[in-house]
């Protein structure tokens, strides 16, 4: 395919590569050449701005920081937008609102653009191994069109429903890892005042129903009390502020949520925003 | 093996077939002996009372309600502990607290007979399919004693640690099934607030680090919305009693299982007991 890119960051640059990997063209544009100058290396095409780069392409692919960054690059007339032409098909990796998603497949469509919302997880390591999960929102045929680019650069691409419900189960995703860090936390700090061999808790949770991820691979960083990211807090502090701004305008109230969120604010502002957010287990077992 | 078993409750009785089918000898005892009649047609051996069950076996297995009925049956100088011998084992299924657990190995050992504490997750179809998983605490070369008996019950045998280790590790999975249950009701709060398929919400996260058997077996239930048990809300709470009981003995908080503890209560109080205890998701999606 025809591919255009945009945000060349720590999961961008990765996936650029996988997709010329796989054999498509793909165009990028950045603020500065001089960070791009790999990509080029590699085989991909320069545009000089992000209307350019449009117009070139089959699939535009943002992978961006958040809700505002997307809604200005593909929605303002001056750059994305104006250069848009129907047909053309927009997905966003970007882990954004799904209220903000919405928006933006609704704006899209004005120029007869299918907009795909397409966050993914498994980070760093993910896109580099294109081993990431999508979870997708958005037209089911223009998925299957772009279903070839998504596989270069992950395994897993489940398409939850229409646009937005990707959006959704991401910010599902963020709540249920974070409160499950929160349980494991919990049954380690009952271990820990029990005087109890916390490894061998650990295996024995992992042959019943409290068996989790979550108590394998971030128990594990509890049992060694090591929590090198990972993903990082102030990371997932970003997505706990989309849930609970969904959740808010929603007009719905997610208390576990709300506390998670506290806790890793807490931990950020302890100056330990670069840690896995797991880290959070420290104040849960600090606390009285 | 000579074993005598009391507590011939919905855990006890598949249990005693099951190590007949094995090939152990199995005497018991119960209030009234029509209760038994079952097992003894099976070929278990009759006693008049705990103390003459007590003098015949190797190995004495309890299956009780809670700590105190445990500690009644065990250290009672009338009953089981005037008749208990050195060399004997007793080994203790219930579910009860890690402090009673550690009380009851230390009066044990006034006579010499070594205290197992085994409490299992698993569930009655897990006690009728001897697929029962054993938390185990206690001496290690004890544990290898009874090791065949355990193995015709269940199919998962962990040792934690000393006595009352076992029941800290069942204590710790009841925490983590009941706070990860109020993470996936959260999830699905969200979802079911934004309108997504939640099946399909649930197999999008099942591939990534939000993964749970509770995602798996409880999300099933919540997509449902059928909550037919299962695990019983009322011995649920049993179970955080004693967790909530133990916290308090040691000194510490434990915020999430209080906030359980209380969501189960509320069920209960409703009128839905008997209702598996991952109902609770309906009261995380009713409040607001």
């Amino acid at each position: 395919m025809n591919i255009g890119y945009i945000g060349l960051g720590i999961m961008g640059k990765p996936c650029v590569l996988n997709l010329l990997k796989a054999g498509h063209q793909v165009t990028i544009w950045a603020r500065r050449r001089e960070s791009a100058e790999p990509l080029l290396a590699a085989g991909a095409q320069w545009a000089d701005s992000p209307a350019a780069l449009t117009g070139a392409v089959d699939l535009l692919i943002t992978n961006l920081p958040d809700t505002p960054d997307v809604e200005a690059v593909l929605c303002d007339e001056a750059g994305v937008f104006g250069a848009l032409k129907s047909g053309q098909i927009v997905a966003d990796m970007s882990t954004i609102s799904p209220i903000g998603a919405r928006r933006v497949a609704v704006k899209l469509a004005e120029k007869e653009v299918k907009f795909i919302d397409c966050p993914v997880s498994g980070g760093e390591i993910g896109a580099i191994n294109a081993t990431l999960t999508f979870m997708v929102g958005g037209d089911a045929e223009a998925l299957a069109t772009i279903r070839p680019a998504l596989e270069a650069m992950g395994k897993s691409i489940t398409r939850v429903g229409d646009s937005g419900a990707g959006q959704v189960a991401k910010a599902c995703n963020q709540i249920a890892v974070g409160v499950t860090v929160m349980a494991v936390a919990e049954v380690m700090k009952l271990a820990r005042a029990c005087d109890v061999d916390l490894a061998a808790v650990r295996a024995a949770l992992m042959g019943g129903f409290a068996q989790s991820r979550v108590l394998d691979v971030h128990g594990q960083r509890m049992i060694d009390d090591a929590f090198p990211a990972g993903f990082k807090a102030t990371l997932h502090l970003k997505d706990m502020n989309i849930v609970l701004d969904t959740a808010r305008e929603l007009g719905i109230r997610l208390p576990e949520s709300e506390r998670m969120t506290e806790l890793i604010r807490e931990l950020i502002d302890q100056g330990d925003g670069d840690l896995d957010s797991s880290a959070i287990a420290r104040l849960i077992w600090a606390k009285n």
